[in-house]
């Protein structure tokens, strides 16, 4: 069986665009990943050489493509600008790969219990998982299983030999707390993500290691945690403010969470940058609406999808996967809401 | 074969629902939908069983859903926050539905040609397709190929006996420019979007019609149309700015491009809403980060996508389908980005 679907499967693949070609591997995949180094000629030629070897694909005589082609992808939350953009480009990476994406999205999806039963669908090749809600020993049951799959922005630490995708919390939250520390800020609250959230930990992580480098112990008094949204992030920053000696600057989980900082500030008569100093983590369109436009961390969320799909197609194709767990840069991206300690 | 495969592919249809619950078809449709009439015990029930039958066609031997139980979205834009929430709620509905998402998402999926041979795919029983650049020619093929399908938020008047969701676009621009005029503007820019779009036409006759009501015609040279992004949208509204005898309000195509809009003003120096209006259209998070927060149309976008998956189970259920063009009821969102017209 599996002799017998091969030639088919790897249709499409690296290797067959760069037989097809005559282009190395190595440029194919830079091209499959919309490398700047890439001349647009090349990228040009291996886009239609990859839709042309999956149309062959797709004529295949008994009309379904083959499961290997199929990928599942679970994103079980609302695809606003943070997830769509991870959906987007997972889907538009896998089209480039030619396979299929089967796809479980929105907040409905969380109900769904389909870890336990992946490992024995023969509709789907492999799965991209993007932040899973389930308990760590359902992936590692689902990795036992020899089921392919790869976790994208995992929340609890993924087990290590299963192949997660993430930005770099830790280097992106001890960035954006330096550039405060650097403006003279002491007293920084923190608006945070979920406790349980690894996201939430690595970051509070980066804050508490940035702060004991300018000889600062971080203040647990100053530290909220709650679901990433506007409306909460607008209370925990109002409980933050509202303290008898308030601190002077708020790094936020995200934008959105910042969005309600501001508004918090706003109500209480606090100009921002002058009276406080608020942060955010993403840069979605959001970061740059606001006035004053705020201070972020950028996720680089469509290069996380490129390589998940990467990886997950490395582990379809059966080669050997050497770096399991990537973590890729952040980068501060300084606006004007961040300014001086006021006086 | 259709008969064969007709029981399992029908599991989880809410006739299904309704006589394994004991409830009226009605009551589970409208429980499916999230509508707000039913109690939460019921929907719960109906969320619950809905899962219990897809779980059994989950089971069936053969181990593949069966192709009538596949759906294929195609979505060949960027999900951020508009494509996303229609998307999530396509997805959210169709799990609800005990159906399978098959998705072509991001901007890559608008090269691929993948109309012509839709018809001819077995893997898949239907179609949702969102905003499709194709020509009304290839949709019509389609339709004549007898292939279930149903357009969201069409980019060009959509064949007669071909179902299409979208939201009122003419009703939602009439207002947000009524709403204007009752403010004593009569000067009004309009930030459009590309002039070839559906949704484009519709509003900017919306706004004609607004403007006449109060013995206006429109100006054409107050008219710019771009793509509807805060860049194209920050470049459209400086023109307008710039003319001598500028316009005291700007309608944008959507909240992005008010957000440019909202950029351009502030570089010129004007005050919004003192010495400048400014509205938007869709009402994603943007348009209440922004300061001031966007008097904007909100377009029921999740609900676009509940409607688009109903008449397409109907479809595929082989059910009489009587309205096939829907227009959602748009809502008039009053902000603080608009204002009296300056002296």
């Amino acid at each position: 069986m599996e002799q017998m679907t091969r030639p088919a499967t790897r249709k499409g693949s690296v290797r067959d665009i760069a037989a097809a070609t005559g282009l190395s591997i190595a440029t194919v995949s830079r091209a499959l990943n919309a490398h700047p180094s890439v001349a647009a000629d090349t990228r040009d030629l291996v886009q239609r050489t990859a839709q042309r070897l999956r149309a062959a694909v797709r004529a295949e005589p008994d009309g379904r493509p083959p499961a290997r082609q199929v990928v599942y992808v679970r994103c079980p939350y609302q695809l606003t600008d943070y997830f769509g953009l991870i959906v987007s480009s997972i889907a538009e990476t896998l089209l480039l790969h030619g396979r299929h994406l089967l796809l479980d999205a929105g907040q409905v999806a969380q109900n769904e219990n389909v870890l336990p039963t992946l490992g024995s669908r023969t509709d789907i090749g492999g799965a991209v998982l993007i932040l899973p809600p389930e308990p760590s020993e359902e992936l590692e049951h689902l990795r036992r299983d020899g089921f392919p799959f790869v976790v994208v922005d995992p929340r609890t630490p993924p087990p290590r030999d299963i192949p997660a995708v993430s930005a770099a919390h830790f280097g992106g939250a001890r960035a954006v707390t330096a550039h405060l520390t650097a403006l003279g800020h002491r007293r920084i609250g923190v608006v945070g993500g979920p406790h349980n959230w690894l996201a939430g930990q690595a970051r509070l992580a980066g804050h508490t290691s940035a702060l004991a480098d300018v000889g600062v112990l971080a203040d647990p008094a100053l530290v909220r945690s709650a679901e990433p949204t506007a409306e909460l992030g607008h209370r925990a920053a109002a409980e933050l403010l509202d303290l008898p000696d308030r601190p002077t600057a708020l790094v936020c989980f995200n934008d959105k969470a910042a969005v309600g900082a501001l508004a918090a500030a706003t109500e209480r008569g606090l100009r921002v940058p002058a009276d406080l100093s608020v942060t955010g983590f993403d840069d979605i369109d959001l970061a740059s609406a606001t006035t004053p436009r705020l201070t972020t961390v950028r996720q680089p969320l469509q290069e996380m999808g490129r390589i998940a799909v990467g990886l997950l197609v490395r582990l379809l194709d059966q080669h050997q996967l050497e770096a399991l767990h990537i973590e890729l840069a952040t980068e501060l991206v300084v606006r004007e809401s961040t300014g001086p300690v006021p006086a």
